[in-house]
């Protein structure tokens, strides 16, 4: 095992520094939220805008034109007193920073800029200055969903949903919104792709928008227990509807709203019961409107179109279906030089690829093909034709963007190691290409998408080099199964004596939708895992089966019983950690959040001699107490997956608990509830085994800033306490 | 300081055996709860009732007429298959025990028979054997109290008052009973000696109960976390009304129906907001009801007598008053022999004495004085018009029973040592007298309250004589104050050696209304400091100032400032601890539990150099989140004493902690509500410091059974991890 082990070809061996003169990490220099984070150890980057060709270098207080070669200043565009004063003599607010400023018109010198309140305003900056527009200043403003060819803004408030028309004028389109019913928010819990609840047509004079009604789906009972400004100090209830899987779920259905009309039809998409409608998307012409439909066992979807203006049904333009689960997560996108052909994602061939097709349902032609995955379409090139997409093509564990011509060819676009996060400019000629790769923490390029032409312009500095950074390693090993390969990050302490023993702790996620090792930066590794690390602890993390980007088959291998595979797959990283001389095996932890902290009491009540010492956050303990969407997708229904449930419920684990395990949770958890911890609590009360516990009151799934830091060193303490 | 120590005088050694072969406690032995408490370690005892003067042992399945002198078998009486032939033929269930059966009647052969389901029975066992009397079947009834007399019964079923008649008719007495409104309750959140809501008249005739509005009191949300039998398997609402100190209380008023005119009055008490009603009391003729209404400050109060018929108020009898608070805890009870007198209980004079009254409001006579309190009053003996009364006067740990004349000339009965619980007969001639002491698990005597005979009829074997048993000694030390005796109880493990260095555990309670240091079996040592002496640790108890049974000087010294003085006491118990040479001063503990979990939290955030380690269970930890009638007694409200709340705020100390702290609640606490924990684990992560926690959800404010096991090996666990 171990010599197949290291034949493995790809294991990359970073530079480390041992020199006594570096400096010790802290969880504040490591950690998003850690007061020292920005300052120490996270990349700088640089804000850069597209106004039509033209690159707009962004800073506080100035932008300026750049070269898109050479990264130099051009000519100075304008500076933060300058829109200020703009926007003082037009009797409005200040903006505190143009970080955040966009050019949303090629050819005219209109700069949209943006308060933290949540106040927009559109300045012409060049020639006749002024206000050409600002948003409505209400506080309870949320949901903006802005149309830059009509300047109308939808918004929500308090559920309900409003439009501020282009000349100002307010619309409040619903009045029925309430805690039950939601109206231009993100419905099914932000599953298959949705997280907003309105969508403009191109033209901006129609809004298709969700209205969600959960009136009979059952309130989970989050508690505040510092509540604030209440009549009474004790502590406050605040119901959160929560739809568990197999239980009553929420109807959506969806409105469109006419600015010429002024009404609403809703699309005649029959009754909304147990049914996902989704990716949202209009035709070109205004004249229609798409979605996929999807019931709710997630096997079956059509891609359905409706007149808009009258919410009928024109037809079902193709249907999909999988035995296991389909799971459309991008609206098809029209192609900008042919309003007759789209291009639509799916997985139906094993891997996640481009398809082209006609609205009459016709499939004209499978663009992309392979055992790699497209991660999503950026955009077109409207000169040559070109679609502008990112895949791991190049590396399963690498993100790249490549240009794709309509006869199925494609090339990968500048820089081909790392891991890539481009932006278009409107006419998709030009592209930001800002990315990562494990020797660097970033770059910045400029792309041209017709030439294939790239220049970097900002290269941020390797603050780590201060460090006493830990050896980080990349690597593969074979999967439970005995062929797939799984990708592994072993991280060694900074002075490394390969004839010492070392406590080991993997940190695993396990689930889908997600990673953990990739090109990014020291291969994705987390500040914490470096942290332990510099205490002396080797740290491992695997992307078992049933994780992202590496195709349908790999990812349904758990299905049904989530964890089973995931696990087995873990053990051969155990596996591999005890192969290695200088791990202690008898001195293995584990550690992981939401699905990873499922993980990681799964792993330590089924495997309880494996690990002496675990910590769980947000975990699931039962797939029952999880939400419909996500939870039937992999599990089905407790009714019609009996066994599914009860094989992989931690409650019925609990009396296996051997080692030391730690579940934390946010109090106020509104994605893995409470009870999910709580009930395990109970089980191993009653079964007579002792895990330990924390809690952050008032937090989320996750803690962020001060919090963060706080709950990494309770993890932190957990280990030394009981691993070291 | 040493010295002074040790020339104290109340210091005794128990008896230890350090013999290798004797066993080892497990906590199933030690704890109530555990498997095998009732047969390791817990004093046998015996069931015994009276019937007139004769003495009944009771067995499961017989029971006998018993010899008051020797406590042989004089003569059978009857067995369970007897009564339960009874119950046959008359078509009634059957009972599964004899252990509580009693006999109310003097003069007949009438036996009150329980079960478990709640059905009682009377049933007459000779002569003319039959069912004379059963109780309604209803599973929902609650809250019995029968009156011998009539044999009416009163219960409650979904908040609403019911009576069943002698003649087994049952009437309605209310109908908005409902989750804000409750009838025939306990009220008052069980403060000032309550524990019921309904009160018969001497005959039966009458009946007074309770009704309490709390609409206009907060809710808590407490939570199911493992709801059954409900629509959904989500966590569930457990709404839970509750007062805190300083908001808006319930209000209480007092019913009187008549069983003649079937109707109800109320007694006239006027508005009933921030106030009181309590020591509900009937006149001996049944046509006058007497309670005592105090302000919602507790600092007055006043016993009123009322027309039962009418519910008018007839006078104030007298009033009662007190600078810090004043507290009546027992009813007033009229003279058996003299209808014009009754005896009351205050502690005005500084310690808890009897005083006589005539109805008329005129003091007679302070019966009993000393710097020692009275218990409680057990019961007249009618024959010698004397009354029978508990104090502490023979040692402050120890509870005697003593006679008492009308001159206010009174004698210890019995046995003068340990800690006695007496039950009378009807007459008051006889006495069962069943007590402790610290060198043995438990006596039973029969005592003549007129010659002040008394014999012994029970011994129970001492179970712990296989074990290997600590060396438990009590002792005194000065408390802050420089000169009042405090008791402790200190506890050395069995194989102790003078010469090793062990680590020390405070257990403490602190609170009014409790000890933890009296002269019980071991001087009332919990099985938890056993198993803690066992395992290597000296264990330490004092009772502080604030502590019963000292007197109220004693207990007032922590007004508006609870915690205060009460630390300053338990650093001079600390001192103590530091000053024997075999207690390690760096690995000192302390566990607590309610009071005691603040008093530990509080030592452990306010004097943070002093404990490396300490458990908190079920802690106050503000207490502007405790409730009204025990809070503001103690504390008066937030409002009237905004400094007393923040210097004793934990919340405001949090940010102090240095030691190894676990914070343990029931998940459903309803007395410390959760929000005193989870608002402490908030300011901890806040101000940066590391508390543990765990809770047992489902449970409330103390955990039984299984539970309570599993809770003391955490308890034991985190010790073990952080002091040994």
């Amino acid at each position: 095992m171990n010599n197949k082990l290291l034949c493995l070809a790809m294991f990359a061996l970073l530079p480390s520094c041992i020199m006594a003169q570096k400096k010790q990490f802290t969880l504040n220099d490591l950690l998003p939220g850690g007061t020292t984070y920005y300052k120490n150890t996270a990349p700088d980057t640089k804000h850069i805008a597209w106004w039509g060709d033209n690159c707009i270098m962004l800073d506080v207080d100035r932008c300026y034109v750049m070269d898109k070669e050479t990264g130099a200043e051009v000519k100075p565009l304008f500076t933060l007193d300058y829109v200020n004063d703009i926007l003082k003599k037009a009797n409005k607010k200040r903006v505190s920073s143009l970080l955040y400023c966009s050019f949303p018109y090629d050819d005219k010198p209109y700069a949209l800029l943006r308060r933290s309140d949540g106040v927009s305003y559109i300045v012409c900056f060049q020639g006749d200055t002024k206000v050409v527009w600002s948003s409505v200043t209400d506080p309870a403003k949320e949901n903006d969903d802005w149309n830059s060819e009509s300047l109308n803004l939808a918004y929500t408030k308090e559920h309900n949903l409003y439009i501020q028309d282009g000349g100002g004028e307010v619309f409040q389109i619903t009045t029925d919104g309430c805690d039950d019913i939601h109206y231009g928010e993100s419905v099914h819990r932000d599953e298959f792709g949705i997280f907003k609840g309105t969508f403009w047509s191109p033209k901006g004079n129609l809004l298709a928008f969700y209205r969600m009604d959960q009136s009979m789906v059952s309130s989970y009972p989050q508690v505040n227990v510092t509540p604030k400004g209440t009549s009474s100090r004790c502590a406050q209830l605040v119901p959160d509807k929560y739809p568990m899987a197999g239980e009553t779920s929420h109807k959506v259905t969806v409105g469109v709203y006419d600015m010429t009309t002024k009404k609403t039809i809703y699309l005649d998409a029959g009754d909304p019961t147990d049914r996902y409608f989704t990716n949202i998307a209009w035709g070109p012409d205004e004249k229609t409107i798409y979605m996929i439909e999807l019931n709710r066992d997630q096997t079956d979807g059509e891609l359905v179109e409706y007149d808009a203006k009258t919410g009928k049904k024109i037809r079902t333009v193709f249907t999909e279906h999988d035995d296991k689960y389909f799971e459309p997560c991008a609206p098809i996108q029209f192609l900008p030089w042919d309003s007759s052909k789209f291009i639509y994602l799916s997985r139906r061939d094993g891997y996640n690829h481009i398809y082209l097709y006609n609205t009459n349902g016709k499939m004209v032609k499978q663009l992309t093909k392979g055992e790699w995955e497209v991660f999503d379409v950026v955009g077109f090139n409207t000169e040559d034709n070109t679609i502008i997409y990112t895949s791991n093509e190049t590396s399963p564990v690498q993100r790249n963007v490549y240009v794709l011509n309509m006869k199925g060819k494609h090339n990968v676009l500048g820089n081909t190691t790392g891991w890539h996060s481009p932006k278009l400019n409107n006419t998709g000629k030009y592209l930001i290409d800002n990315y990562s790769s494990p020797l660097f923490p970033r770059h910045i390029d400029i792309c041209n998408t017709s030439t294939m032409w790239s220049s970097n312009v900002f290269s941020a500095n390797d603050k780590w080099a201060e460090f006493n950074v830990p050896k980080i390693q990349l690597g593969t090993i074979k999967a439970a199964d005995g062929k797939t390969d799984l990708y592994y990050r072993l991280i060694l302490p900074p002075d490394f004596d390969p004839n010492k023993k070392y406590p080991a702790v993997v940190y695993v996620y396990g689930g889908p939708h997600a990673h953990v090792v990739d090109a990014t930066n020291h291969y994705g590794a987390r500040g914490w895992d470096i942290y332990m690390a510099q205490k002396g602890y080797v740290m491992f993390s695997l992307d078992n089966r049933g994780s992202e980007h590496r195709g349908k088959e790999f990812e349904q291998a758990t299905f049904r019983n989530l964890g089973v595979e995931e696990m087995k797959d873990q053990l051969k990283g155990v596996e591999f950690l005890k192969s290695l001389a200088y791990v202690d095996s008898t001195r293995l932890g584990v550690h992981g959040w939401s699905f990873g902290g499922y993980m990681t009491t799964s792993l330590m009540t089924t495997y309880p001699d494996v690990f002496k010492c675990g910590v769980a956050g947000g975990p699931v303990i039962d797939w029952k107490y999880y939400e419909v969407m996500y939870g039937e997708r992999y599990m089905d229904t407790p009714q019609t997956n009996p066994e599914g449930y009860k094989n992989t419920s931690l409650l019925n684990k609990a009396g296996n608990l051997k080692g030391r395990l730690l579940v934390i949770y946010g109090g106020n958890d509104p994605t893995c509830v409470p009870q999910h911890t709580l009930s395990f609590m109970r089980a191993c009360i009653d079964a007579n085994t002792y895990p330990d516990l924390f809690t952050y009151p008032g937090d989320g799934h996750n803690m962020f800033g001060h919090d963060r830091v706080h709950l990494h060193e309770v993890i932190t303490r957990y280990f030394e306490d009981h691993l070291k």
